[in-house]
């Protein structure tokens, strides 16, 4: 029995309300008593070593209650795996980026704190920096950590089928080379900490995050604490998007800070500091040879993807080693090698971006199957589907594909974007039209944090409180609990509240990045819900002198199956067992079974690295300026295969929200450099995609029913993130029959290939 | 196996570090963002009709941002019975007492709330007021409440065998008759409530407690919500002592306001107004007449109580019948009857505090024991031992006693304080020595609020957090809670937080009257340690390849019993668990089984009231300055049967906060009236007992073992408090040969009996 609550388009989100009369908290909003104001100074230098810090008069400005430098921390590096441990939160002896922090202050208020900044006094040795991977690898390049080689962070190669062979079966052969450049996560939130040092050795931090469980083992680690020590708070997060899963500076120095000062402290970044000083998306040089044969079938895929991956090691392997998980499991392709490299250079820290590499590679492999197609007059979104993977597929490392909706997505896509009619080329009037593949995994070995938890407490007016240690940064991930928990409970969606990732209080999760919540947290909450209803069906069956398992729950009442009219409200029950001495509360966890553990620094990912992959496929129409060669986005479909749309809605939000990153990171997203500083940290000059510029887009839920997720989902909106870039650089390409092989492809650059051409 | 953490000296408190640091928050150092400052108009009249309030002046004051009389609240009453709702948060029509809320504003600060304050105008028409309850009895006298017989509020008479065979029996019989007055509770932390009332209906508290879950029913009946969308968050509490158990004014101003205003609101009580506006203790006058035989048998009791209740119903049946069902565990009388009526004055509500109408009546009780004593030329402390109830006894109500180490507390008392020496009387210089005895329950029937329940959750790094219902007013309930689970988990008390009574978080509980915490919560914390400890014994068994059973955890490793060199760290068996996809999460709740329901209405209290009882005695030595005639204490030795002292330290200083209270209670503390307002309201004037004034105390536990309390105990110190004030008052009397049939025994009193005598 359904009691649709899930799939129903008429849920309203658990946290729009609060959201949209600015009564969420978020870690800005946070007050304390006797709170300071802290501050981060920053290195100017690319490159320098640290001579000395004078701090003398800063300490002596009246109102000035602490300055740190990195002899009042631990100096315990830190970094995501133990052997890429290779930043600090304050720099030691030497900065790497501009951005860098070298010191931090807590004063009584902002214009203090400011001021303390300017009155510390920083010697640098500035030393030669280098920018571009190319010249990083160069003998005699200037290193950026030393011990390495030519500033190799990491490589690897991998190889599956017989490469030779494969390009031997081929009709046409191509290679190409492409660039992507580093993005900003573009978080509407500046990045906001607020510490509370306690003198008994507590540690209470209030910071937008994406796994308070890692956060909080990463601030233990470099603080030299016990992790049970810090209680990460619940917090509203204004936008995630992969930026805030590491540690960082911030909430590190406000706990120094705190400590210091023996007063909590608001440590906060400007917008500028925001987009230096936190992580970027890995610019990469992604080199693809393809063998197709003339039917349009591959034979062979070699990939070489270079990365910049700044001033320090942050997701290295993951940010290579992620994208070609996925690749293997997009198209069925006999024989692929893939080869990747990450160099350091003296720019920000790359990390963690939605989708992680796999944007990027998508672009590139995605204009050159374009370009083939093109060459062997085949119809590109046909090549997507001949070589398109299909459920029940095990993957050349030995991964099964237990659901997989990629084809569907792509014919309907094609049917409802009219593509077959649109597709002729040349086009009319600087029209185009692209399409792009989209895949996502749900979740990967994370160890000790591989399992989700929650627990399902009853109160006695028949509400219900869910306690999760996921959290929400935006996609609805609140909600989405609440309708798992209210479907399987037999109650509306407002009964429910929830509490997302206290550390202190909900049991562990893995966090909201790799695309697990519904899958894996989903999983916990739903299993939560169930022995939280086993336990109200126990109390009914004695007060209904049946057996639990005649009883069904719907309505807020529970009722035996075939004589509905022998019934009994949820309430009742509730107070029955209180009365008894006995409160409802579930208790659930999950993890996906069989998943084997990546080794993400060496690029082995034999086994089966996630449990579900997801899909999609995107369709875009453009129009290019003739005059100021802006490109137009017209309309965009969209196919997602997310297992089960739990909340239509939702889903539909990720498809827009997705559509929008797409549009940005293919038309007019980069930082811009000049000597290792970013010249747009600011919304005004790093160009977003504005509302104004969303064309409209439909919608298009596949659902592939995925065995292990909850109700079937897997996640929801990421493969149309990655799909769109894919899909707007195709049209482009259509559009104007230039080809090009460099994100964001901006009127800059169309009017110069334009020029050439 | 003993761990060595519960009945260990050497345990620190959890939350003492905080505190005495000044880093513990109370609700009135909560801040949030755009919060404002709210304030109470109370009546300056006992008794009157409103006839208008005028708030448009104060409405058009800068600063204002919310003004609310009674009509912008839902006009719900309430009280602890669903007959005895007679209370409104704010006034309707009628006030009846002094300090009763008629209107409340919500300001940008302080000084434009009270000048919001003096801007409203509100009509009365004074109504002739009655302040003695005696006077309240007679035809014609003014009606607190209209369709009250004579004020009464309630009354009822019990009566346990046979009263006129019972005195046939006695060789001696006294009526005397005696009079207490009202008292405050005296919480150094002044009454301040924070609220947050979100747009999507949810509402924030902070408001020290002592019972959250209670406090949430009450104000979501009065605010008309459902309890669940109510949230009571834990804070820091400066001292309760039955006064905040339930739900104020102050709470459900400041969420109306917070309400209105569309922001949080802090609103505070001044000193005063703490003093005069929440509840006191119940002033009474007790008469005893009981018959003894020359012996010191007491063969019958009869006692007669009439209260003076104030303006409101509040505990009404809770004061009269708890002190009859502690009368009849203390001694073995064969013939017992018991006659309280309680009626309405125009004076603030009567409600808990520490002992709730035990304190006045074994003042009472025990000053006629000690004058009859004294006329049958026996020792008062031998009568007290010869009629003492002991363990296995089954009371004239029926109600089992499962422990009670009364006469053991008495010969310790009397060993311990040389009282055979010191007793001689008439004694020198003003010196004079007393004895009193004290019960107590440990919790009663609560309905659906009966059970407690705990969850205890570990963290990778093998520290554990408790989340539990029930709150730590000052008396070291954490720790006790902690200890518990240290004790059952093999770890030390360091390794554990504490969650406390947040009620969106924590499974429910009483709450922290009825001296059940150690008997109930404990009880629940416990069986959460062994829902926790079977799971990490079932893991590291699977470890260690050996059945769960023969394993036992010590000092943080998990050792097989019989080869304790095979042995595993619980952190690598929570990292196992970890891994495997389990964490452990232990859940655990309780009831005393057996327990009835008292109708505290009718004064029924047949079968068992509650399940464990706690006893206590008190020797006293005072002696009176002939000039001044202050009473010193020079000495007190207490006994206590605390079941078990989980910690004894904790434990001694409930013995000495409850000296405290006796001696306060004994010989200074009265709230002083004219013409219904108090004249005292401030520490100035209110005289508690003070450091300087402290005797030293000698503390002897006790520990009967409750066969159901955790480690054996039942509740900590309040027997103490109660029979410190007879054996105050008895030494006053031994030490001038005077009787004083009222508390307290001010220096006034003194030498007006002996100017007369």
């Amino acid at each position: 029995m359904s009691n649709n609550v899930i799939g129903s388009k008429l849920i309203t989100r658990v946290d729009s309300f609060n959201k949209v009369t600015g009564n969420a908290y978020f870690s800005a909003d946070i007050k304390l008593p006797g709170m300071l104001c802290g501050k981060i100074l920053m290195s100017p230098h690319p490159h320098a070593l640290i001579l000395n810090i004078d701090t003398s008069k800063a300490e002596k400005l009246p109102g000035v209650k602490a300055v740190i430098t990195s002899l009042d921390t631990p100096q315990k590096n830190y970094g995501i795996f133990p052997s890429t441990r290779d930043q600090y939160p304050i720099a030691l002896d030497k900065v790497r980026f501009v951005g860098e922090p070298v010191a931090a202050v807590a004063a009584v208020d902002l214009d203090t704190a400011e001021e303390a900044l300017r009155l510390i006094h920083v010697e640098y040795k500035v030393l030669p920096a280098v920018f571009d991977p190319a010249e990083a690898l160069r003998d005699g390049a200037p290193l950026v950590h030393d011990n390495t080689e030519r500033n190799k962070c990491m490589d690897y190669k991998v190889v599956y089928g017989d490469m030779d062979a494969g390009f031997a079966k081929a009709d046409l052969i191509r290679e190409d080379t492409f660039t992507t450049e580093a993005l900003a996560h573009g978080q509407l939130e500046p990045y906001v900490a607020v510490a509370n040092f306690q003198p008994v050795g507590k540690l209470e931090v209030w910071v937008p995050n994406q796994s308070p469980f890692a956060k909080r083992t990463a601030l233990a680690r470099t603080l030299q604490m016990t992790s049970s020590d810090i209680r990460l708070h619940p917090i509203e997060i204004g936008g995630a998007f992969g930026g805030l899963s590491e540690m960082g500076s911030a909430e590190f120095c406000a706990a120094l800070l705190s400590k210091k000062a023996g007063r909590p402290v608001k440590l906060s970044y400007s917008r500028e500091q925001t987009m230096i000083a936190i992580r970027q998306k890995h610019p990469m040089e992604i080199t693809v040879k393809t063998g197709m044969t003339k039917d349009g079938f591959i034979t062979a895929k070699d990939l070489r993807i270079l990365a910049d991956g700044g001033a320090y090691h942050s997701t290295s392997g993951i940010a290579l080693t992620n994208p070609f998980i996925m690749y293997l499991a997009l198209y069925r392709i006999p024989n692929v090698s893939y080869e990747a490299a990450r160099v350091y250079t003296n720019k920000g820290p790359r990390g963690a971006m939605r989708g992680h590499g796999n944007q990027q590679l998508r672009f590139a492999d995605g204009a050159q199957l374009d370009w083939m197609a093109e060459e062997l007059g085949l119809d590109p979104l046909e090549i997507r589907l001949k070589n398109a993977v299909q459920t029940g597929d095990t993957l050349l490392n030995g991964s099964k594909v237990h659901s997989c909706g990629f084809s569907e997505c792509l014919e309907k896509v094609r049917e409802r974007s009219g593509w077959e009619e649109k597709k002729q080329a040349p086009p009319k009037a600087l029209r185009g039209i692209g399409v792009g593949a989209g895949i996502h995994i749900c979740g990967f070995d994370l160890g000790i944090r591989s399992k989700s938890g929650a627990i399902i407490k009853f109160n006695e007016d028949g509400k219900v409180h869910i306690l999760t240690g996921s959290i929400d940064n935006g996609q609805g991930n609140k909600t989405m609990h609440a309708q798992i928990a209210a479907e399987t409970l037999g109650l509306p969606v407002e009964d429910f509240s929830l509490i997302c990732g206290d550390t202190d209080i909900t049991p562990s999760d893995p966090g909201t990045y790799t695309m697990s919540t519904a899958y894996i947290s989903g999983n916990a909450v739903l299993r939560a819900a169930q022995d939280a209803r086993n336990q109200l069906l126990a109390i009914a069956a004695k007060k209904l002198k049946v057996d639990a398992n005649e009883l069904e729950i719907s309505n807020r009442r529970i009722f035996v199956r075939e004589k509905p009219e022998q019934n009994i409200g949820i309430k009742e029950v509730l107070i029955a067992g209180l009365v008894a001495g006995t409160q409802v509360i579930g208790c659930g966890e999950w993890r996906p079974t069989n998943v084997t553990p990546v080794d993400w620094m060496n690029g082995k990912i034999d086994g089966q690295p996630t449990g579900a992959y997801s899909y999609g496929a995107v369709v875009a129409e453009v129009e290019v300026d003739p005059v100021t060669y802006k490109v137009k986005v017209l309309a965009v479909t969209a196919a997602h295969d997310c297992g089960y749309a739990i909340n239509p809605k939702a889903v539909e939000g990720q498809f827009e929200g997705s559509v929008s990153f797409g549009i940005g990171q293919a038309l007019s997203e980069e930082l811009i450099w000049k000597d290792g500083r970013v010249l747009n940290a600011g919304f005004l000059d790093y160009k977003l995609c504005l509302a104004g510029e969303m064309p409209p887009v439909e919608s298009i839920i596949i659902e592939s029913q995925d065995p292990a997720g909850p109700f079937g989902a897997k996640e929801a909106g990421m493969t149309v993130s990655i799909a769109a870039v894919e899909a707007v650089a195709n049209a482009v390409h259509n559009a104007l029959q230039v080809k090009f092989d460099s994100l964001p492809i901006t009127p800059w650059k169309i009017q110069q290939k334009i020029a050439k051409g």
